[in-house]
């Protein structure tokens, strides 16, 4: 039976909104490579009654939690007084505890200061997760099938810890092979427009399929356990692919930036870009890659129309006839910047981003595009929605997904993006 | 009474770890401003009985529950069906809600899905939160005194939505004087030195005072409650200011592009970059800014040494000599692009953002400025840390900064940032 986990999360700073639980993530993903089942994430200030009810509901929902905070030092870390409490057992004094923190306060020359002896008072019955890097020990403790894990709540002790020592002892209680996943990043189609295209290619009792809107991509997950997993998820992946098709961008971690530059580095191609409303974005996003230079060249952010035609050669009579967002402006700014740049190839923007400067004809929203390479120039127009934000993320997305389909051969989008097919 | 309220998150992506719930730490911040007592943050997944138990636990400990997540158009988004059930009221279909959600497929040229009807169909007695960014409308139902809103768990649908609608309707719940909160931001100093730097400023008695780093930027929010609150708030926050000095960017919701625009547009001064480590950043983040066309007028990303010479003018002898990593070449990229965009000041980067590319003497982290104006062209350096993606971010938060102060004549940077006072 698959092992099912609560994670627990301890300190006023969440419930007032000073820092997101980014604590919880990181154990929950590594809780679920191992095919553990993190059934609920809880976290609750730093109050006796709440922490006693976050961890009696926690309990109650699994075998095992693993929580971090309120082992602190100080009058508002109530952690292990709850735990005891909870389990019906004593404090007691752990003697190498002590020895461990008097030692680290000595090590930088210091006396310990007393209510540090507070961190070695344990639940009668704890095994020590050894703390390297702080004071705090963690410890964990089994009552009536429950395994109950207490970690420090700063990252950098407690992820050692997790990794030292809780995750392979959590590994063994599990005794079980974890399950295989396999992940598909998509871009240009919706969500439900994904469901209904590999409809038919998952059986939902063989796997188990999940989407994931970290839009403007959207990624799926296939989730296969049990016998014969790996043979299983690659007929799945196989077809979920042929399904795809170039909605597709890549499999695994794979961004829009990564799956450009790894097709342009293939190919041997060198890209520039050429950006009026996305303002930078679209380079931003390509040199996030490391080693983006071995194909990228710069860019060229014209957002003033002089700078438009002193720098990328835009001529003063297209800009007067067709307006600075047009697909003729954007087919010489990429002209204009695989010139400029001496590029292989390049990509331009240019729209009205918002809030301001729409137009009946030409509304906000409304973003042209070009790319042109030694074949010659190709222009597009889509009409975007959203906040000034949106539209530049939007925007950039599509013109790296211009690239990507043109260096990978595959047919360039269709007018309508984010449809059901 | 003070209101209490609990956050629930819904979805697979945070139980299995694959992101952190940055919902609830955004939506536990905005209750805090408004003196509301979040006792507890739950997360689950997409399964029934899960979502059934956490809305139970969170109803049971709170007057108002606000959920993110679970009500998208597929199979897998459960909590309408959740909550109708735990009322025990039936789903009804809300027929405006169709109507706009089948607007919002048309005015995209798409005909509405048939799974998107899903969304429209609400609890009884549920009355609609609207969401102008996205289909799903979030909706709020009160039964037995308990409130439950239930919002999308896309962060641009549902933060509009809590600020416009949600937000204004749980303070008047509250139905109390919610404290009052100003909120400084500052860059360049670290938590630690910012408290010794209003340590005395603030009587901890009258005021409580809590840092939030939502890194590079640190705020610092003072709350103030109870007779004659208003005052006081003033009283605290001229004293803070004055400690803070030139390491205050802004009060409010400032961010370091908002306040740079405003100070150029107040003193009538164009603005252009040139870029090389940030790759385009720096011009991203300025062009977030709705009317920033009214000062910027372009950047040029020069990532190869070529493009470095040939658009921006850095001399052949000035890279040999100095490397395109260097306060020369930096200085070169700000005066050429000064140039070739026609503005008034330029600012320029030019560093090693790493994986790779470190040597002993440039190590990876390095990173040089240069702003030049018609006074002239001054050049720093910083060494940075972090990944690549956090170096760009750094660099290009520096580079504002030099911006910022040099428009209101502040003191340049000194060496070293973030060090404690």
């Amino acid at each position: 039976m698959t092992l099912r986990a609560t994670i627990l999360s301890t300190g006023d700073e969440l419930t007032t909104g000073r820092i997101a639980d980014t604590n919880a993530s990181w154990i929950a993903d590594k809780l679920f490579e191992l095919g553990i089942d993190v059934v609920a994430i809880l976290a609750v200030g730093d109050y006796p009654d709440r922490l006693a009810w976050a961890w009696r509901k926690a309990m109650a929902q699994a075998d095992v939690v693993i929580s971090t905070g309120g082992i602190g030092p100080t009058a508002d870390d109530l952690t292990t007084e709850t735990v005891a409490e909870v389990l019906g057992v004593p404090l007691v004094l752990d003697q190498p505890s002590v020895d461990r923190i008097r030692g680290f306060f000595a090590s930088r020359g210091i006396d310990m200061p007393e209510n540090n002896v507070k961190q070695a008072r344990l639940p009668e019955g704890a095994t020590i997760v050894p703390n390297n890097f702080g004071t705090a020990p963690g410890y964990r403790i089994t009552q009536g099938g429950k395994h109950l894990v207490v970690l420090p709540g700063v990252p950098r002790e407690m992820k050692p810890m997790m990794e030292e020592t809780v995750l392979p002892w959590v590994r063994d209680l599990a005794g079980e092979e974890p399950p295989l996943v396999r992940t598909f990043q998509t871009f240009g189609i919706s969500e439900s427009g994904l469901d209904e295209l590999v409809a038919g290619a998952v059986d939902p009792a063989g796997a188990r399929l999940s989407f994931r809107a970290s839009f403007p991509e959207i990624s799926m997950r296939v989730v296969v356990r049990g016998a014969d997993a790996e043979a299983r998820l690659e007929r799945i992946s196989a077809r979920v692919r042929e399904r795809l098709g170039p909605w597709a961008i890549g499999e695994g971690a794979a961004s829009m930036e990564q799956v450009v530059g790894e097709a342009l580095r293939a190919k041997g191609l060198t890209l520039g870009v050429a950006e009026s409303c996305t303002g930078g974005l679209i380079a931003h996003r390509v040199t996030n890659v490391p080693g983006s230079s071995a194909y990228f060249r710069g860019g060229i952010g014209a957002y003033a129309n002089d700078v438009k035609e002193r720098l990328l050669g835009v001529s003063p009579e297209t800009l007067a006839r067709h307006g600075a967002v047009s697909e003729e402006t954007a087919g010489e700014m990429a002209e204009g910047a695989r010139r400029a740049l001496g590029v292989d190839l390049a990509v331009a923007t240019t729209g009205i981003a918002g809030p301001d400067g729409g137009t009946p004809e030409k509304p906000v929203g409304l973003v042209c595009f070009a790319i042109a390479t030694a074949a010659g120039t190709r222009t597009s127009r889509h009409q975007l929605w959203g906040d000034r934000g949106w539209v530049k993320i939007l925007a950039s997305q599509i013109a790296l997904d211009i690239v990507r389909r043109h260096v990978l051969g595959l047919p360039p989008h269709e007018a309508e993006l984010f449809r059901r097919r």
